[in-house]
């Protein structure tokens, strides 16, 4: 047995050694060893934190940016949901880029396209569009809308209330795989030809065009409405059948493949009843969490031992990180629905995610 | 249009812009538009650098380290190929991680397994051995050996020659994710249940087990050999369709999906006959080259306009960076025959791998 | 060139011939190529006809038989829609079997279960249900109910008017297969332990439950109702894009795998708007149609160069044979929409479905 | 409950039921009742019996038809292998055509395609061959070939020894879906583009060409060597693990999908050893048996309670009826191997395959 090797802590260094590594590292060679304990910890320890950030505050702030830059200098309005474990990389986890999206009536985020695949999951809005090849969608709260991988989206707000949701994407996985690719469209608005719902019907009602093939890689349906959703879940909870740390939890679907919505980033919509106290559970994709409705707290436990308690309302976004126990509990009146995205996709593609229920 | 915006520059500072990045850093908040031009390149821009390990001197040097470090202290004796465009990472590509293992007779790799999955593409061998599940397989010179996901896996050298193979592991990838797992075997070495070449014939021979369901993850196949892919080169090479850039270039698959036979590596092998002068050519995933047979040299287009030229013959090592352009000639007087390995599966899953073919 | 050989007409009959294929014959042995000319046509040679049922003849003749017999000693009260060509196997085309079925007031059509899957297209009723495994669904004219292949099945009629549907089964294929299991329910009714609309909620909103895995063979939806259908049909209609034959034609999917809703038997739904006069057209799929609304004719070109005119209004059935070039009109002020179901799916998996569009 | 109802006897007649079907007989409908009894059987009931054809007897026979026709004249010189349950219709299983093809040194059976697959599993050969799409293959005993849906295919002879091998088609079930198309290629023989063995190195050596994206319906591969076969089953063998029933069984696979060689026709290969006494077994498909090496009888429960008891040797062939309780016994000193070919991957895509080991 082999149990105080490299695996478990770095070899002693020593005169020899050091010199060894200085000379081999001109021929641009590393020894592994030094560094395999590192990269072999039993069990994932993220950097990523528990965090909570406050509607109100994150809007405020969000408020504050509009005299100091304008969306066409500023492209997107965004302010990044900056995960403090992972600083100075303005990420909301190791492998998402999150933030809070901003336009005001009357702008315009203007059309363009990335290899990054995004979300937008609509906080407060009345009506503002998104457009993605060339058909527009309004927006509503508790939407959830899909900008995939090098389809044109551009964004306005014609109503006479601001427009404010949660951008989530794939920015650090299409980073490491050096296969970022970004175009300006020639024009602040790409032409719509399509009516508002034609995708929606077209693919989202039980049918497909005759011999449609489409990408697998995304669901032609870029809206999912909340409308839709929450009587979905209205219809579902008649049976009694409530996971003890979920509650009712649904993924969102291509219904062209039965897949996720998106292939980078699962994204979940999920009902805890009045009173719910959930049981311990952890995944290894860390995950962002909007609450749509209700009020609660989230407890994670932390690695030395300590809990931290995220309490949290409508519209706050919060994280749990990967592979950390923590369980939900309702609290108030009201029941709650939480949206959540994270790249469990990725992970079970890949055969890497697990998730674990035993208590500890 | 909005050409002149954060997409393509950061907005110009200013006091009362730097009060309020400061302001809302507190909130775990920071502005997109200072970083988007950085996120938002129209290509790629690439940090790997094209590079060529010359075997000879890393061998040199990699038996350098036998007097310093015993392969039970060090658990594996692997120097790493750390690019020099990716340091302080020792990453042979932005998602791989490379190296060189040495196990020298008489010498064992004690049994471990991780989720991180691995290729040894083996350089030089007569008869060292890899266990992977309970199955031991002879490593030969050319032989792409796998040790997919948690699969518990020891190597040993019972023969009287040094083994040395190349390393590569999607480590960068699951890092991302936050998925590593590492354990331990209760022994060096694991015991062993089926004799070698079960796996080949059981799954490797136009046949499957009756009702056989396994793990779309990865290939049951575990070592395919060098004489079996030349053979298959030989006898396709007499259809004369060469590829203009490529040669004869064909992909390992796992025969019970046709997909890449690991998930997140794509592997490859290539016949550039005598005489080949490739035509430009580029994709979106850096690839690292093996040599086996043949000398040449591969010609990368800077983005500055300066080709780097890489001279390579048996056994060197080279990578070629993602959407790079570049060409392979063969040199002297034999074909070459190139083993490589890039991240090409993750990204056709997810829609983001292109090629281009024409000339610049 | 070989053109006038056995595959085009019989070898002629000699009396050596005729010994040695009657000295053969106790060997059970018989020649090929007696029989080679039959069985290798240039083209399929259907024996189904192109035939109407008017629904109100039909409907007449259904309820003479209620006093005839009792749904107690029938199991299913069903009028098998025979088609004069393929007499005396009561099909509706070669691979399908059609039947009206009706259930009275106070009437149970008692559980049972078969391998041979079902549709129900529901032509009159104001609310008899069909129970599926647990759950019962209400019944609208025009929603399409899945019985698949294993599952419980019981109708009944709790309203005071009768109800009619369309039976179209793949049983045909299961006998060929010799695959048929048939099984009673202990009981009458099964018990139902979810209510109606479950699955619709569950599978059919654009999300599924979380890490679900249901059969591939058939859609966990088993009631697709009309008036879902018709909304989605009416909004896709606002983007003109007719298919000169189809109009605007669509097929049920399973939405966990965006496959036909059935395995066996694909259906669809077409929307041809007033006036359509559409192109010929010719698949290898024979189709049963059930007319919903609006009224028209189909013109199908036999292959003796008459063509047959079926006119059609609502709620009457016709069927267009494999391989028959034909066209639809609409007639009279209403648009026109009918349902259509084939053997597509079994075709399509196994490479043999073509389509030809070209006129003649 | 219901238990004596149409489901299990068809209803009394009677003269007002008489003449109630007569007069609904007229507009092309036909009571399902009086039919149920039969359709739902708890079983399935096979016509096909259980039989044997000795392979010299039927040899003797083939060779007799020499001088009574021509290939040229015949297109095909084959026997059908007639099953004695099935006639009139010339076929080995309800499903499934069957023949004895011979073809002598210097003929050749000109080429052809159709849309029904077929495969061709060598009996007697001395390199004989069959071309499919512009390969060549030379066929051994043992081999397995295909010639799939519309391929066009030619078989010669240009060895001095006759070529006899076992066809068997998928003919009924493309004539159920009315979807038979066949064509004669203006020449006796196809042109040659390939040399022998290229379909074999290109796609069934662990690799697939880059970006090869080809047909799910068939194997790129048409021959599956003998010697291959064999060798795998010899390495296998050395972990003892015999399937009580089947003792070592593989299914021949695409290795582009890992699905059945062909989609309509699957294929096995079983290695018995000597003394192999196997446990009785069912499953729904009905299969046919190839001897290729060894003795040994296979007993057939009738649903009689009568066995039937096939006796076998090399090169006989031999039916088991689907759903029929049957074991295999090896007799004499050597071990068996046996070739086998059913419909099962038509059932197992429709959910249909069942499979039985419970002893009665």
């Amino acid at each position: 047995m082999s149990q105080l090797n490299a695996l478990h802590q770095a070899p002693a260094t020593s005169p020899e050694r050091e010199a060894y590594y200085a000379r081999i590292s001109s021929n641009n060679l590393r020894p592994l060893w030094t560094n395999l304990a590192n990269l072999s910890k039993p069990e994932p320890v993220p950097a990523t934190k528990p965090v909570v950030w406050r509607y109100e505050e994150a809007r405020a702030l969000l408020m504050e940016a509009v005299p100091l830059i304008s969306v066409e200098e500023a492209e997107r309005r965004v302010l990044n949901l900056a995960n403090p474990g992972l600083l100075p990389r303005p990420q909301i986890t190791n492998s998402l880029m999150g933030g809070l999206q901003l336009v005001l009536p009357g702008e315009i985020a203007p059309a363009h396209r990335h290899t990054a695949s995004a979300l937008r999951f609509v906080i407060e809005s009345e009506g503002a569009y998104t457009a993605v090849n060339g058909e527009k969608t309004e927006m509503r709260p508790g939407d959830f809308v899909i900008t995939p991988c090098w389809n044109w989206h551009d964004h306005g707000n014609e109503t006479d209330k601001p427009v404010i949701w949660l951008d989530v994407l794939d920015v650090p996985l299409v980073s490491l795989l050096d296969a970022a690719f970004t175009e300006s469209y020639p024009e602040d608005r790409q032409f719509v030809q399509r009516p508002s719902g034609d995708s929606l019907a077209r693919y989202g009602s039980g049918l497909l065009p005759v011999n449609y093939s489409g990408s697998a890689v995304t669901s032609p349906i870029f809206n999912y409405p909340y409308a839709r959703t929450r009587d979905a879940l209205e219809t579902m909870r008649r049976v009694e059948e409530w996971d003890p740390s979920h509650g009712l939890k649904l993924q969102f679907v291509n219904p062209t493949n039965g897949q996720f919505a998106m292939a980078t980033i699962g994204t979940f919509m999920q009902l805890l009843p009045k009173g719910f106290a959930g049981e311990r559970y952890r995944s290894t994709d860390a995950t962002v969490f909007s609450v749509i409705e209700g009020s609660g707290q989230t407890v994670v436990s932390g690695t030395d031992g300590v809990d931290v308690v995220m309490t949290w309302g409508p519209k706050d976004i919060f994280v749990v990180p990967a592979w950390s126990w923590h369980r939900h509990e309702v609290l108030g009146s009201d029941d709650a629905v939480l949206f959540s995205a994270s790249d469990r996709p990725v992970q079970q593609t890949f055969g890497l995610w697990r998730e674990d229920r035993a208590n500890r």
